[in-house]
C-alpha cells in the first residue's frame, strides 16, 4: 500500500492555497490528513478536498508534529513567524513565499534543476520560485544546449491575480464603474488599474528594484546555476485577470542558430511552442494549463547574438501550487 | 502681417487626422486654406476648425497646387498613391505614415534632431516618427551628455487607439460584452483584447519582426544618429485606450552616473520626470500632455553600465499630431 502523508496548507484560502489543494487532489498526490490553515479571520470556513468539507484552522497554535509536510503559501512574514515551529516539529517544507534564503531553502522548478535536491539535508527544505521565475527558467532550460545566455532582459506583465481574490475583484469593481461613466477611487492598486498598465508591482528600494524585480532576477540565476548573469527585470501590472506574459530579450555567447531553436522548442515536451504569426496570450493560451506557452520566438534585428522569445504562463497554477507539488512529489521520492 | 499658409490635411477623418486639425488651431499655426481631405467613403463630413465648419472633401482628383505643405496621416499606401502629385506641384510634405524612405523624408523630432532640417533641399519633405520612436528619442537625447548608448531593448505597450477609432470601440465594446457574460467574438483585432495582451501589433515578416517593431528601431538609429546600436523592439497591444507605456533597458559605454542621469531628468523641458516612489502611467500623466513623462529610473542589479526607464506618452499627440505640427513650423522657419 503506498504511503500517505499529511500535509499542512498555510494560507489555504488566498487564491494560490486553494489552488494547491485542487493540485494535489488532480494529481492523486498521497495524502492522509490535510490540514487547511490560514489567518485567525479566515478560520471555521470550509474547503472542499476529494468530496470532503475540510475545515480551516487558525495556523496560530497549530500542532506542527501533526505533519510530516507544510506548504507555506502566505504572506513571507506568516512562512517567517512560524518556520521554527514547523522545522522544530521535524516538517519537511515547501515554501511558496519567497521568505526563506535559497541556502537554507533552494528554488526548484523541477524541469529545470531537479538535481539539487540530491544535496539536500534534514529537514528539507525547499523553495518554489516565483511565477515570472518559474515560466522564464522553464524556457530558457529548455534551450541550455543551444543558447549559452550572457545577459538577460525580462518584462513581466503580472496579472491581477498576482494581488490575490482582492486584485480580481478590483479589476472588475473599476472597469464597471468606468464603463457605467462613474467616477473612481481606485482601491487596492495605487493608480486606477482598469485601461491603464502600473510601473510597478511592489513599493521599489532604495535603488528603485522592486521586491519581485529582484526576486525574478535573484531566482533565474539559482535555477539556472548562472550566479554571474545579468538579468534586468521589470515588473508591470496588467488589467488582466489571470496569467503572467513575459516578454523575454537575451544575448548568447554567439550566433543564436534559430533553426535549431525553433526545432528544439517545437519538440520540448516542458513547454508549449507556438508558431510563428499566431501567438500565445494568457486569456487563450496560459490559464489552467501546466506548462508554459512560448511564441514570438525572433532573433535580433542588429545582433546575430540576440534572441526574443514571449512567454505566457499560468500564475497561479504552474507559477506557484502545480510546481510547489510538484516539488513534494520529488521530496516524497527521494526522501520521505 | 505674417504670411499665412494654405494646408492639406491627407487622412482627416482619422484619429491622428482630427488631432491635428486641432493642434494647429491650438498653437495659433498660420493657417490660410486648410482643405480637410480623406477617402471617398468620408467626403461630405465636417470638422471643425476656429469656429468654422471645414467640408472633408476626396483626396482622389484633389489638385494639390491650391496647397503649400500636406500631412499625410492616412495609411502608408495613401501616401504612396499621392506623394507623386504633391511633390510636382511644388508642396512640401509632412508624412505620419512612414511610407517615404528616410533618405527621402528623414525623421525628425524637434527636440531630438532638429538640425537635421539645416541640410535639406526643396521640396522639403519631412517624417514624423512612429509614437514609441518619438516618446523614446526625446528621452534618450535628453540624457546624451549622461549616457552613451551601447544596446537599446524597447517593450512598448500600445494603446488600442493606435488602431484608430475602431479600436477603441472594439475595446470598449468587449470589456462591455465580457462583463455582461456574454460570449466574445472578437473583430479587428486577431484575439481577445480586453482583459488580455496581445504579442504583436501588426503581421511579423520572415524573420518574426512586425513592421512597427522594425520601424521603432530604424527611427531610434536615424533619430539619435546612432545607425549601428543594435536595438530589440518588442511591440504589444494593451487593454488601454489611450497612451503608450513603453518599458527601455539600455546598456551604456560606462558605469552609469545615477545622479547625473537623474538631476538631468529632473531639471528637463522636454519631458516631465517623475520621482521614485511614484510612477507616470498613460491614464494619469500621459494622455493630453505634450511631452512624455518617465519614471522607474533604476540602474542595473547585477551591471553598472545599465540603466532601466518607464516612459509614457500620448501617441496620437506628441507621438503624431503635435509633432507634425512642430515640424511644420521648423519647415516655415527655416523655408517658407
Amino acid at each position: 500500500m503506498t504511503p500517505r502523508f499529511d500535509l499542512a496548507i498555510i494560507g489555504a484560502t488566498g487564491s494560490v492555497g486553494e489552488t494547491l489543494v485542487q493540485v494535489l487532489d488532480e494529481r492523486e498526490f498521497p495524502v492522509g490528513e490535510l490540514h487547511v490553515l490560514a489567518g485567525a479571520e479566515s478560520a471555521g470556513r470550509t474547503l472542499s478536498f476529494k468530496e470532503r468539507n475540510l475545515r480551516v484552522a487558525a495556523v496560530e497554535g497549530f500542532d506542527f508534529s501533526r505533519v510530516r509536510l507544510v506548504f507555506f503559501a502566505a504572506h513571507p512574514s506568516v512562512t517567517l513567524a512560524h518556520i521554527d515551529k514547523a522545522l522544530a516539529a521535524g516538517c519537511q517544507v515547501i515554501d511558496l513565499s519567497g521568505a526563506l534564503p535559497s541556502t537554507q531553502a533552494p528554488r526548484v522548478v523541477p524541469e529545470v534543476n531537479a538535481s539539487v535536491l540530491d544535496g539536500l539535508v534534514a529537514p528539507y527544505q525547499l523553495s518554489s520560485p516565483c511565477a515570472p521565475a518559474v515560466a522564464v527558467a522553464i524556457v530558457l532550460a529548455a534551450l541550455r544546449e543551444q543558447v549559452e545566455v550572457r545577459r538577460l532582459t525580462v518584462t513581466a506583465c503580472l496579472a491581477v491575480s498576482s494581488r490575490g481574490r482582492e486584485g480580481v475583484a478590483e479589476l472588475a469593481r473599476q472597469t464597471a464603474e468606468l464603463l457605467n461613466g462613474r467616477p473612481l477611487e481606485p482601491r487596492l492598486f495605487e493608480q486606477q488599474m482598469a485601461f491603464n498598465l502600473l510601473a510597478q508591482v511592489d513599493a521599489p528600494d532604495e535603488q528603485g528594484h522592486g521586491v519581485l524585480e529582484r526576486r525574478v532576477g535573484e531566482e533565474l540565476k539559482q535555477l539556472l546555476a548562472l550566479p554571474d548573469l545579468p538579468v534586468s527585470t521589470t515588473c508591470l501590472q496588467a488589467p488582466v485577470f489571470f496569467g503572467d506574459s513575459i516578454s523575454v530579450s537575451l544575448q548568447a555567447a554567439g550566433p543564436v542558430n534559430m533553426e535549431a531553436v525553433l526545432a528544439h522548442l517545437a519538440s520540448s515536451t516542458v513547454l508549449e511552442y507556438v508558431e510563428p504569426k499566431d501567438f500565445p496570450t494568457v486569456v487563450g493560451d496560459a490559464v489552467g494549463q501546466d506548462v508554459p506557452y512560448v511564441g514570438r520566438v525572433r532573433g535580433g534585428i542588429d545582433d546575430p547574438t540576440e534572441l526574443n522569445l514571449w512567454i505566457t504562463s499560468d500564475n497561479v497554477r504552474k507559477g506557484a501550487a502545480l510546481n510547489a507539488v510538484q516539488l513534494a512529489e520529488l521530496l516524497i521520492k527521494h526522501y520521505l
